[in-house]
């Protein structure tokens, strides 16, 4: 059911979590302002354990289809999938110019590519310091730091005031790439006067501050150091440039051969070097192929899988099912990555079968996160100084933990603005804000071609299939004289193992036969009932004596 | 297919780990000698994700059942579900008498009641210090310290030598209730000599030692001083008595009445009352229902769910869907637990669910390990020393990790034994170990009131149904001629919102009456043929049109 949406434009400004609040990686928000709508960011969801067969989630942007005229553009911060991986999906709804850093926009295009849409979207580079001018609006990028390079927070100007917005991003005074996150230019925004400051959140729970991306570098320096016999296999996220550079560094030091392994990580590194933002030292890299003409302990593999993804790379060699490398008792194998919440037990499984053959295992340590921790929130707030604190990304949890962060800097509940994916939150120097309306949101489910034919209904069934699977009622009667002509026969799937249960399964029978005959006995005619019955009955027959309720589907064929 | 079984008397020790190496919680291990058989610790599994609709495993017993006669008695270390859980099935299977401490005799007594069992099954209490005799066999039983009151560890006495078996344990030099560990007697037992010592691996990937649990009294009592103002809800793990002993000690230092809600809790509550394991001072302990009449800053409530399991009374609670007790901002929640593994994402959402209602949640460092870490491993080394080492107890990698303290500690890979499930280990003092035979282990599945009924067959088609749904394919034919009569008609569930794919489905009828013509065409008659094409058929057509692939089950009614 579709809830009303605000047809007419805001007189203040308004901003609109289109997705993001809820489910983690739908990040895209609304920012409005008469007849000018601009879009920060279009990410994707992987979907939760109980969206069964789910590939991905997008969010739904209906408000946007029904105020396309207004929609001036996508601006987007980072190249991360929860910031970028909608985008070939809601284009094709809502087409619009996307404005984007160089290696965004060129991880974006990549996308585009696959799903053929490079000739119909509009996209442009934007330099950090650079502005745009969209309707309204002008958008400022602003140099961050984040675990991916070309992070870029928005100044976003309006005739209603400032609004900051961090993106993902960290304090990273010494990155390996680019410049550090530019601080004085959030202090210069900031004392012309912020009217909102929306934060990242992710990692307001952490205490102190996240440790620099180099720290990192130290310690694969180490870990090649005390592993010069072994061969090196590094996972890590394939969109972590600055991680690669760094390995390959090291590698590079200790004179050992890079090979780069798994379809993303290629892609990424593909890209990165042919803009500049990774530096391959000649006769380091080496095809995965020729690997085996240089000894174990002169190579270094690096690989995808460091979330434990079943198909990937890493996956595929922890369970000898790697059509190129067979782990060996020799190897190390280092996770460069903490596990994302939910994939904890799936890394845990690989890392049990790479010990399994032997394997030694690096897992701890060798990792920073691309997120701000308390200390940094904090420096951000007093370089900002926002009127408004709207904390953004993160769970609810790290959201109402950045809330308390603003509290101990002095900001008052009325100045603490906590948003839900839809609310329209009108805003402006001479109001008080206030959640003027709220537009339709939620997660679509993509399943194979599928966008948006998976709804609840399926996954209601889905989930009920995989408790107890189905049995089929099938039954052939007579036209008009309700005479059974044929069956009830049942066919089972996922319900138990029928060799066990012979009894079973004829004694269902006979609970069939009765019910019709007792039907037939009540000349009940009604083919809607009479399925009715036989659920039921077997239902309650099958619960009676296993305690599972499988989906029974009963079947009338009518001669 | 079932593997061969030993089925002649071992002339040594033989050590075979029943289950509990592959998949955590299937603790059981018989030990072997002529015709005496032990078994130590019966414990179930809770279902990994994939195995849907699964409610619990156990494991195998094959082997015991085919040497029933040699089978001497189940000896338990502690009243943990991975310890005593699968004991009321087994038992059915292998009926021989219990023998463990009081406490643990006493929750395996709650569950032989719920089955029915505690006239047929003979069990004796045994108290640490205390030895039993089992056929060739002599078992003491060693005070150790785990998170349940009453753990012991085993010293097995066998003509072939002694193996110390130390149980899950951690060295808590300050416990609530009882005696810490008697490392005295670890110390005189090595002196004697011992052959093997099977130590608990579980923390071995983890530096120092594991704190005692007094320490936790400590940060209760900060808590409540920090919170004079809030209710407090404190979720732990029903099983550990001393915690909730020690959030009675400050409730009662604080004043405050103390509820306890969830099935488990006030189950062991009352168990551990009745014995003496927990004490509670007069007038602290209120009915949940009579909360009501105390202001909310004078109570606590003690409540099941620190893991997030959906149906506990936290989760009901953070829901909204608890009967009896409403989140209020004003509240504070404590988690007094970590996550086991594979439960992050339900703690998570439990938590925000929390937030959300505005309660504060305090989820960190009020929990201690109730397992060794690698220091006071090495202690328990050094005390035993051992001419074997045979890690037991956690995952792969923290067997491995076990494996290299051993190292560390002098012992070459010729005495340190990594094993696994179905290994029948010959070890003795005189003659090399060796793995002289495999038996038939594994995990079997309970779903409902089956036991077994459902394998890898149900659990792949479901699997299967999860992930794209069902479709059925109907057609009644004449006997003789193949002449259809009806049909083919397709229902589908858990596939797509049909609403939407009215299309899909008219064409994929279209589909299969082309496939009958064209099968009819080629005088195609038997019936396996024909599902099996439009099976075939279907499939692809839904394939191309849609990339999911349902299960598709063809039934044809014969008139």
């Amino acid at each position: 059911m579709k809830k009303p949406n605000i047809a007419k434009p805001h007189s203040k400004l308004a901003i609109i979590p289109l997705g993001g609040l809820e489910q983690i990686g739908l990040n895209i928000t609304a920012f409005e302002y008469e007849d000018s709508i601009i879009v920060v960011d279009c990410g994707l969801a992987f979907p939760e354990d109980e969206m069964l067969g789910v590939d991905l989630c997008i969010p739904d942007v209906t408000y946007l289809e029904e105020n396309i005229d207004r929609v001036k553009g996508f601006v987007i911060t980072h190249g991360h999938e929860d910031h970028i991986g909608a985008l070939p999906y809601i284009l094709q709804k809502v087409n619009a110019p996307i404005y984007a850093t160089k290696l965004t926009i060129a991880l974006i295009e990549k996308k585009l590519e696959e799903h053929g849409l490079t000739k119909t979207v509009k996209r442009k580079v934007i330099a950090h310091g650079q502005s745009i001018n969209l309707g309204q609006f002008r958008i400022e990028f602003i140099q961050t730091n984040h675990s991916i390079a070309d992070a870029a927070a928005l100044a976003i100007y309006s005739p209603a005031g400032i609004v900051v917005h961090t993106g993902d991003f960290k304090v990273d005074y010494t990155p390996v790439y680019g410049d550090a996150i530019d601080l004085q230019r959030f202090g210069e925004i900031g004392k012309k006067g912020v009217l909102a400051l929306m934060c990242d959140s992710t990692n307001a729970e952490r205490e102190g501050f996240t440790k620099s991306e180099k720290t990192i570098g130290k310690i694969f320096d180490e870990i090649f150091g005390d592993h010069p016999e072994n061969r090196l296999i590094i996972a890590t996220f394939a969109s972590n440039v600055d991680r690669v550079q760094q390995i390959v560094n090291t590698a590079h030091r200790y004179g050992r051969k890079v090979a780069v392994e798994g379809r993303s990580m290629v892609n990424v590194i593909e890209t990165a070097t042919e803009l500049g933002y990774i530096m391959v030292p000649e006769n380091t890299l080496v095809d995965l192929n020729d690997l085996k003409n240089y000894p174990d302990e002169k190579t270094v593999i690096i690989t995808t899988g460091s979330q434990g993804e079943s198909m990937a790379a890493l996956s595929r060699m922890a369970q000898s099912i790697h059509r190129k490398v067979t782990i060996k008792p020799t190897d190390t194998v280092v996770f460069s990555s903490t596990p994302i919440p939910g994939n904890e037990k799936a890394v845990d499984k690989v890392i049990n079968e790479l010990e399994a053959q032997g394997a030694e295992v690096i897992f701890q340590d060798v990792h920073v996160s691309g997120h701000a921790c308390r200390e940094e929130i904090k420096l951000i707030y007093s370089l900002v100084k926002p009127k408004y604190a709207i904390p953004v990304h993160g769970e609810i949890r790290h959201r109402h933990a950045q809330a308390r962060i603003a509290k101990e800097l002095g900001y008052d509940t009325e100045h603490i603005i906590l948003m839900h994916s839809g609310d329209v939150l009108e805003i402006a120097d001479d109001i008080t804000p206030k959640i003027a309306g709220r537009v339709q949101t939620g997660a679509v489910y993509v399943d194979g071609l599928g966008v948006g034919d998976v709804g609840s209904t399926v996954l209601h069934d889905r989930q009920h299939l995989a408790e107890d699977g189905v049995v089929v009622i099938a039954l052939a009667m007579e036209r008009g004289t309700n005479q059974v002509l044929s069956g009830p026969d049942i066919i089972s799937r996922g319900f138990v193992y029928v060799r066990e249960a012979d009894e079973l399964m004829e004694d269902a029978t006979g609970v069939l036969e009765d019910t019709i005959e007792e039907l037939q006995g009540r000349n009940v005619n009604d083919w809607g009932k009479i399925k009715q019955a036989l659920r039921e009955n077997l239902s309650s027959y099958i619960w009676q004596k296993t305690k599972r309720r499988p989906m029974i589907l009963p079947v009338i064929m009518e001669i």
